[in-house]
């Protein structure tokens, strides 16, 4: 094991003999691997691919790129791979956790170790920034043993830059002719794979022969497309969340007198609390593209929970439980606009005590301030980032509407509209979800995207990323290939320059997912149709059961 | 099945056919019993007993029952039970929900069901409130059924309420009277229980043949004695906390850049922060009857979170996990000072812009007030009770300790000691610990527990609580029987009279769980011995596990 200049003790390796019963059980799984990684296959080409959008810029973006087929691996055939291929191969996760991570690395490890011989491969450590600064560890059986089928990022740990400067990818461009690398797996989402991408292409028009393949990894679920079905994580991540707004909702029911604000990690799309909604079936769910579509304002989505609370305080029940996305506030119009007047207003004037600065707001932005409970309206006057911005990702989205929804109806109560006292309990699920062991689904999913990762670059492809589909069906029915990264792009205009981008897939108001949602929420809005979904069993029947969205999606394709 | 002007809307039943995988694999497991429950039994009494402190009061208290032995259960022997006894009894909930109480009431269903002929469960809705009012609902094995091995309390819901003035014992007289009841069991923790047995001691004193049998139910881990091991509910509640602390564990290693601040539900005892620690390993822990028995101050706290945060970063590691108990504030005299201060100031002040109104300050107290977080001051000035008092519970002491940790470290950064960023994350894990679905120990320990309950009402027992023990064992070989309560009783004066109470158990500092984490903690402040339980598992090698507490509990008493 070589590295270096990394600071190890900072990166204490894993002690196995210190695991929990359950991590420890995890450790010696024998993954199924879809049949076509199980004996000889060769890699079969599909027609020329286009772009998600402006092909004609995507083109001039990735000249040697654009237009490669995806690949997919057929079992059998003529163009076998040698095993007497001797590759080095290095592998970097990038950006937030997702459970998993570990084994898509133990899968691009394993594939090397039985379909090659004498690889290596080289885990770059803290991200992107590890290949810039030619940080790194070569991974031996022992080294990667500890991290099979376990949380976190731990392994190799992550890191959030971007190759993105010509000095970036010339210091990249360094690291892959020191290393002498064959390939290089790019573990991110959206934007880490567009970055993949990008050196994909640099790499192919310097004629270096370092390929690049990238994998899909986000709990946000927001990169996904025809080809790859699901970012690893989502399905675990979900799970953790749900159990725990399960056992909300049982609490709520026997306790009978709260109503449970949950804000759900995601960042801007609502996949999360989509798939929790329909885990979990709770009375109120907010869906962020939704109250976009329908261009709501902030008093409407109020006005909604009121309205549903007050219903069912008239059926007798005074409890209930409401997901709201983390992204929500992203989605009200009115919201960014007032926050635009705000940094516009604060950089230049002073707040005073009497309220005179308020003027200054426009008459629509000034109303929604009003509207704002005082503990939101300080937040969005004292805290401020560097560059002195209001900081939106601080709002605590499910006290403010708490709060919102409390004065609501403190008023509707005056008017005799209302009769109950209203109590209420704010939750964040966020970090809690990032980290856990994955679910068998994870598990399985990760390493056949590790090995697929393996077997496209054993077969010389660059800028593709690893495909498994026919998710549905059992693990040995998974079709694994590679989609060409262009095809899942487009550009964006941004300071006068096309930039291309992988766009984030954003809940489908008309997809299956949805519309399922759609359908039964007024039942659960006012019956209590609660699910707890209980702890990831890792045995038993319920072990093998894949997320509802997967699911849905998969039928809708159908 | 009838019920008494019970509002059911309010408490629909159960749908077992929107119950989840794991909810649905559940319903059916045939739970191991003790092997005394298995086959014919008779109902041993021990020596006559006394109380845990001041017998003498405690025998003014409870004319009739004190003194009385506690019961075990012997397998065989001359006086078994007859089979032909009918018996009706009442079964009720009561306090926070904990994960097991479904599993006591099916257990005293069960017992009737197998050992008696033609005997009937009321179940009382709500509560004590529910025997008062006399709202209960008759339980069959259909009414049972989905709620087996499922956590919290809906079945009949609990309550608050207390049965305290005399025209409240006459209510539950009555409602005794008219369902002819032989028998009560009162699930609840220390005061549920005392309140059990004065129910007992007044039917006793008047002749009423309702006897009365307690359960020991809390997540809190404070009920427990030498007879009475652990409190059901605690196992899971530690076990799902765990998990989420094992998760951000790993996420911190992960990402390598937070301190995450970790508030746990417990009320005034430190038991599950305490086993949460010997599951899970984090770097700082925090034990309320420490900071006690040593008389710190906040400042004290502060500084020891912060030295050890110094000392990682020396060592290259910015990151970490902090547990604090809920009840931290509780413990520490200078804050209850400040607050009886303020309680007193706010009475009859108003509290000026300018601080003049500090003065009055003790300047003990004066000093704490100036070294708490601004937010923290507003919160203790502005929310009141509707006594005006301040609401200690409301203080979110891990945003408290997490703010003075970072006004801290700022310090020592422009003194040249620290030499990082400080980030820091703050959790509350409470709601979704006390619903979740009972582990294996809970839901046999909650069998067992009901089981017995039905012996000892079955036998002619009252003034007992139903105690389960030799815990560490294989089920077959756990132990049966019944505690006289009044052996558990104190007294305390309160308004110049003596009132009994079964003393909280607190964290004891000579105890084992407490002597092991502290001979580790100094290890797990400055290296990363983390470990992550993973979640709860209903099958396979860990599914079995007991809680560390209970374990070293038992050790030290063998």
């Amino acid at each position: 094991m070589s590295s270096s200049s990394v600071n190890l003790k900072a990166m204490p390796g894993r002690l196995t003999s210190s695991y929990s019963e359950v991590q420890a059980s995890r450790l010696d799984v024998s993954l199924p691997l879809p049949s076509v990684l199980k004996s000889s296959f060769s890699v079969v080409d599909g027609p020329k691919s286009s772009a998600a959008g402006n092909p004609e810029e995507i083109a001039k973006l990735f000249p040697n790129l654009f237009g490669q087929p995806s690949a997919v691996l057929n079992p059998g055939g003529s163009s076998v791979l040698s095993k007497d291929t001797s590759l080095k191969i290095g592998v970097v996760l990038s950006g937030g956790q997702a459970p998993g991570g570990h084994n898509v690395i133990s899968g691009i490890f394993d594939y090397l170790q039985h379909r090659t011989s004498g690889s290596t491969v080289y885990g770059f450590k803290g991200g992107p920034a590890g290949i810039m600064k030619g940080k790194y560890v070569e991974l031996s059986a022992e080294f990667v043993y500890p991290y099979r089928n376990q949380g976190g990022f731990d392994m190799i740990a992550s890191g959030r830059d971007k190759i993105e400067t010509p000095e970036q990818f010339k210091q990249a461009e360094e690291t892959a002719k020191t290393l002498d690398l064959d390939g290089l797996v790019v573990i991110g989402g959206d934007d880490s794979n567009t970055n993949a991408c990008l050196l994909a292409e640099y790499f192919r028009g310097k004629n270096i022969k370092t390929q690049v393949i990238g994998c899909p990894k986000t709990i946000d679920g927001d990169l996904k497309s025809k080809e790859v079905p699901v970012s690893f994580g989502f399905d675990t991540a979900c799970k953790l969340y749900s159990e725990m707004i399960g056992n909300v909702m049982t609490d709520a029911r026997s306790t009978g007198k709260y109503y449970h604000f949950v804000r759900l990690m995601g960042r801007a799309a609502s996949h999360i609390t989509l798939e929790c909604a329909l885990q979990t079936h709770p009375n109120i769910t907010i869906i962020g593209e939704e109250v976009a579509a329908k261009k709501q304002t902030l008093k409407s989505v109020t006005d909604y929970i009121t309205d549903i609370i007050c219903k069912r305080s008239e059926l007798g029940f005074n409890y209930g439980v409401i997901l709201i996305p983390e992204g929500l506030i992203d989605f009200i119009p009115e919201v960014q606009q007032l926050i635009a007047e705000l940094n516009e207003i604060l950089a230049h004037d002073v707040v005073d005590e009497a309220g005179v600065w308020k003027k200054k707001l426009q008459s629509q932005s000034h109303e929604l301030f009003e509207f704002l409970p005082p503990t939101i309206q300080e937040q969005l006057l004292l805290e401020r980032d560097p560059h002195g911005n209001v900081q939106v990702a601080k709002i605590e989205t499910e006290k403010m509407l708490l709060q919102m929804v409390e004065t609501e109806l403190d008023k509707q109560k005056q008017e005799g509209k209302y009769k109950r006292d209203f109590l209420g309990k704010t939750h964040f699920f966020g970090y809690e979800g990032r980290c856990g062991l994955p679910t068998n689904f994870d598990a399985n999913y990760c390493y056949a995207l590790g090995f697929g990762a393996g077997a496209l670059l054993h077969s010389g492809k660059t800028g593709l990323i690893s495909s498994v589909a026919n998710l549905a069906a059992p693990v040995e029915q998974w079709t694994v290939g590679g989609t060409a990264l262009t095809a899942l792009m487009d550009v964006e205009r941004r300071h006068g320059k096309f930039k291309p981008v992988i766009k984030k897939a954003m809940v489908e108001l008309e997809g299956a997912p949805f519309k399922k949602f759609a359908s039964f929420r007024d039942e659960w809005a006012l019956k209590n149709r609660y699910v707890n979904p209980g702890p990831i069993q890792f045995l038993g029947p319920a072990a093998n059961a894949i997320n509802n969205t997967l699911l849905l999606e998969l039928g809708a394709q159908a």
